[in-house]
C-alpha cells in the first residue's frame, strides 16, 4: 500500500496542469504543512511569517527562499484544519508558472519533510476525514475529466451527494428490513416471524426497481462519460475525413485523441450542443492491400457493431439508388442495435432537386456537403436528436462509474435471493446472509465498507495533486 | 492596437497551464472584477456573496452558476485595488481542472462583460498602474520560461529591479550631465561653457565603461537564456543519439524540443548543475545520399560555428590516433572560436589501458561509455567548466533581453557622439541632441519612454492570464 492511510504526513504536489503557464499552484496538506511553510517563506525584508497566527482562507504575499536565494515571489493562500478540502491543515503556493520554479519549489518543501503526493492523495485525506464519501470523491475525478455538458452535470450532481443520498436511502430501507430479520434470528429456536413476509417481498420488490432503474442508467451513464460512440463508414472517396474535419471546424471543441485506443481506427472526441460524441472514423482501411487489411476489416466490423450510430456517408456521384439500398443492407446485417444514419455527401457538385427526387424513398436520408458544411447543423441536429431518443431524463439519478454498476448488480443479485428465499420460505439466517451482502455491495459505493486496495484502486487512477 | 491602454474594462483569462489538472485558476482584473463575479458566485445555500465588505486577501468558498445550473464548486480569492498584481480590483477563481469547467467559467464572465484578456494584458496593466516598470515587466515572462537555474536567478533578479536601478542611476547621471548642457543652451548667445568640459568628458567616459560592460554581459546572457549551443558531430555510428540520450536520462531534466528550429539539425535542451545547454545532434545528415545531403552538411557546419562547445565524439574501434589528428584539425578548421571538446566513447569494450596510451598526446580528451554511462559526469562537470570559464560574475548584472542590449548599444552610439563631440569642441545643441538620444535609449529599457508599438511587441509575447 502506497498511501499512508494514518494521515500523519504532510504531502505536496503541483495541482495545477503540466506545463508553463502564468501561475502554478503548489499544494501541501497535512499536520506539519504550516511549520513547513513557515520556513522557506520570508516578506519582502526577508522576516519570517507566522502563518499559524493569521485566520483561515487568507492570503499572505511574499518570497520563497532557498538558502538565501529567492527562488519565487508567491501567493501563500492559509487553510486551516477542519475547514479545508482535506479536512488538514493546508496551503496553496501560487507561483509563477515555470517548470523550473514548479520543480524547485516542490524540492525545497520535501527538504523541509513534506512527502511528494500520491496520486488522488489529497482528496484520499478528503475521504478518510469524512469530507466526502466514496462515490463522491470518484465524482471529483470524474468532474476533472468531463468535457461535454452532460458528463460534466452527471459528475457535479454526483460530487455534491445525489447519487450518495440515493444510496444511503436504499441502505436504510434495506437496514430496516436486516433488523426485523436479525431479530427472528435472535428468537430463531422460537421460530416466531416478527417481519409480515408479504410486507417484506414488496419492500425487496420496491428496492429492487430503484436498483434495476440504476443499473439500466449506465448504459446511458457510459456513454455520457466515454462519448457516444459514432462510426463513419463508406467508400474511400465518400469524404469521411473531410466531414469528421468539417464537424471538428465548427463545433471549435475540445478535440482530443482518446489514448489507448487502437491506431488503426482513428477515434476524436466532439461535444455537439452538450453531448459528448466520439467518432470513429474508419477511413483509409480499405485503401492498403496487405495481410494487414483483413485486421483492418475486422476493427471497422468491430467499431461499426459497438457503435451507437452508424454514419454511412456516400458520394452521389459514385452511388446509385440501387447501389445505396444494397449498401445500407449489408451494413444492417453487421450493424447490431447500432441506428443506421445515411448520408449523401458532395450536394454542392450536384443538382440537388435531381438528387432528392431519386433518393427520396431511402428513409432518414441526409444531404450534406461536408466541404462547404451544407447542412450539417442538420446532421448534427440528428445526431443530438437520436442521442435524447436513448435518454430518460438526466435529471434523474445517472450510474457512470462501472464499479457502482457492478456493487448495484451485486446487490440486485443478492435481493434477488432474497425474493426467491421469501417465496420458498428458506432460512431466516440465509436471508440474513443475502442481505448483508446486498449492504456491503450498497456500502461498497459509498465507502462505508472499503479495502485499502479498493481505495488504492481508485485514487490510483486521480491525477497527482487532486 | 488590441490592448485597451486605457484600461476601463474588465478582462478575464485561464492563469494555469492549458490541459487538465487537480485545479485551474481563472483569473478576473478591472473596476468590475468584483461586480461580475458577485452576479455568478454564491454560498453553498446559493446566497449572494457581497464580496465588496469583504477584506482584500481574503478566500471564500461557494458555487458558479450559470441560468440555475451549478458550473462547479470553487474558491474565490479577493484582492483589492490597489493590492493586486495589476493595482485593480482583481479576484481568483480556483475551480476544477477540467477543460470544459476552464471554458465555462471564462464563458459566464465574459456574459457578465469581462473581455477575454490578451496574451500579457494583466502584466501590462501591472506596468500601466506602475507595479513593474517595463524591464521588471519582461523579466515576468522571462521567469515564466526560465528553464535553468542561472536563468532563473537572472530573471529574478531583473524582476526585483536590479537591473532597472543600474539602468536608473546611469540615467540619472546622464540627466546631471544634460542639465549642465542644456544651461549653456539657454544662455547660448553670451557664449559661456556652465560645464567644465574635461569633466563632461570623465563622465561621459565613465557611463560608457558601465554601457560597455553591460552590451558585454548580452553575450553571456544571451546563452544564458537561450543555452549555451553544444554541436555533438562524429561519424554516424560513434554513438551520438546514445551519447544525448544517456545525458537527457542521467539528469532527468525538463527536456523541451525548441519551437521553431530547423528539424533538420535536433536539438535539445538540458540543465546540468543549473546551467542550461542546447544540444544539437547532427546525427544521421551525411546518411543520406541525395540532393537533400548537401543542404543537410550545410546545416551541420553552421551548427559547428555557431556552437560555443563542439563534442568531436568517436568510436576507438574505428578511429586510430593518426585519423583522430586528421578529424580534430578539420573540425578546427571549421570551428571558428568553438571550443572543441574530443571525446572517445564506447571504453566499456575495449581495453580502456590501451586506449589511454594511444590517445595520451591528445588534449582536453575525454574517455566515455555513453551505453553503461561510464565516465558521463566528467563530461558534465567539463561542459560546466567550460561555460564557467566564460563567465564572469553572475551576481553581476547580465543583460538577456536583445531589446536591451540593442538600447544599450544606441546610447551607447550616442554617447560616443558625445565624447567625439566634445573633443571637436561642437556646437552645443548637437551635444544636447546626442544626450537627449542616450537618455531615450535607456529611457526605453525601463519604460519611462514608450510606444503602443513597444508595448505590444512587448507584451504580445507572453502568455495569455500573465
Amino acid at each position: 500500500m502506497k498511501y499512508n492511510l494514518l494521515n500523519k504526513d504532510t504531502i505536496v504536489a503541483l495541482a495545477t496542469p503540466h506545463g508553463t503557464g502564468a501561475i502554478a499552484l503548489i499544494r501541501i496538506s497535512g499536520p506539519k504543512a504550516i511549520e513547513i511553510v513557515e520556513r522557506v517563506f520570508f516578506t519582502k525584508d526577508q522576516k519570517s511569517y507566522t502563518l499559524n497566527e493569521k485566520s483561515s482562507h487568507t492570503i499572505h504575499y511574499g518570497f520563497i527562499m532557498a538558502g538565501g536565494v529567492v527562488v519565487d515571489e508567491v501567493l501563500v493562500s492559509l487553510f486551516k484544519n477542519p475547514n479545508s478540502y482535506t479536512g488538514e491543515d493546508s496551503i496553496e503556493i501560487s507561483c509563477h508558472g515555470s517548470q523550473f520554479i514548479q520543480q524547485q519549489i516542490i524540492q525545497v518543501l520535501s527538504k523541509q519533510g513534506a512527502r511528494p503526493a500520491n496520486p488522488g492523495e489529497f482528496t484520499l485525506r478528503a475521504f478518510l476525514n469524512k469530507k466526502l464519501d466514496l462515490s463522491q470523491s470518484e465524482a471529483v475525478n470524474d468532474l476533472i475529466f468531463s468535457n461535454s455538458s452532460v458528463s460534466h452535470q452527471v459528475a457535479m450532481q454526483q460530487m455534491r451527494g445525489g447519487f450518495s443520498n440515493k444510496i444511503k436511502l436504499l441502505r436504510e430501507k434495506l437496514i430496516d428490513f436486516a433488523s426485523l430479520i436479525e431479530l427472528e434470528l435472535d428468537f430463531s429456536e422460537e421460530d416466531v416471524e416478527f417481519a409480515d413476509r408479504t410486507e417484506l417481498k414488496n419492500l425487496v420488490g420496491s428496492i429492487q426497481n430503484i436498483l434495476d432503474k440504476l443499473i439500466e442508467s449506465f448504459e446511458l451513464g457510459n456513454v455520457i462519460k466515454n462519448g457516444i460512440p459514432v462510426a463513419i463508414v463508406g467508400k474511400p472517396n465518400a469524404g469521411k475525413s473531410t466531414l469528421l474535419n468539417a464537424l471538428l471546424d465548427d463545433e471549435k471543441a475540445i478535440v482530443s485523441e482518446i489514448p489507448g485506443t487502437t491506431r488503426d481506427v482513428i477515434e476524436d472526441e466532439m461535444t455537439i450542443e452538450g453531448v459528448l460524441f466520439r467518432f470513429i472514423d474508419t477511413a483509409g482501411i480499405r485503401d492498403t492491400s496487405d495481410v494487414i487489411e483483413q485486421i483492418g476489416v475486422n476493427k471497422a466490423l468491430d467499431a461499426m457493431r459497438n457503435s451507437a450510430i452508424i454514419i454511412y456517408l456516400f458520394d452521389a456521384h459514385e452511388l446509385s439508388r440501387q447501389d445505396l439500398v444494397v449498401e445500407l443492407e449489408k451494413i444492417k446485417g453487421i450493424a447490431g442495435t447500432s441506428q443506421i444514419l445515411p448520408v449523401c455527401n458532395k450536394i454542392d457538385t450536384e443538382n440537388f432537386e435531381e438528387l432528392q427526387k431519386e433518393f427520396k424513398d431511402i428513409s432518414n436520408l441526409l444531404f450534406i456537403s461536408a466541404k462547404t458544411h451544407l447542412y450539417l447543423d442538420d446532421l448534427k441536429a440528428k445526431l443530438v436528436a437520436l442521442f435524447d431518443n436513448r435518454t430518460v431524463n438526466i435529471t434523474e439519478t445517472v450510474v457512470t462509474n462501472a464499479r457502482h454498476a457492478d456493487a448495484l448488480r451485486k446487490a440486485s443479485a443478492s435481493l434477488y435471493r432474497v425474493a426467491e428465499g421469501l417465496g420458498k420460505n428458506i432460512q431466516t439466517d440465509l436471508l440474513a446472509q443475502d442481505i448483508r451482502h446486498a449492504l456491503e455491495a450498497l456500502g461498497e459505493i459509498t465507502g462505508e465498507v472499503h479495502s485499502d486496495t479498493l481505495l488504492e484502486n481508485i485514487f490510483g487512477k486521480f491525477c497527482i495533486g487532486k
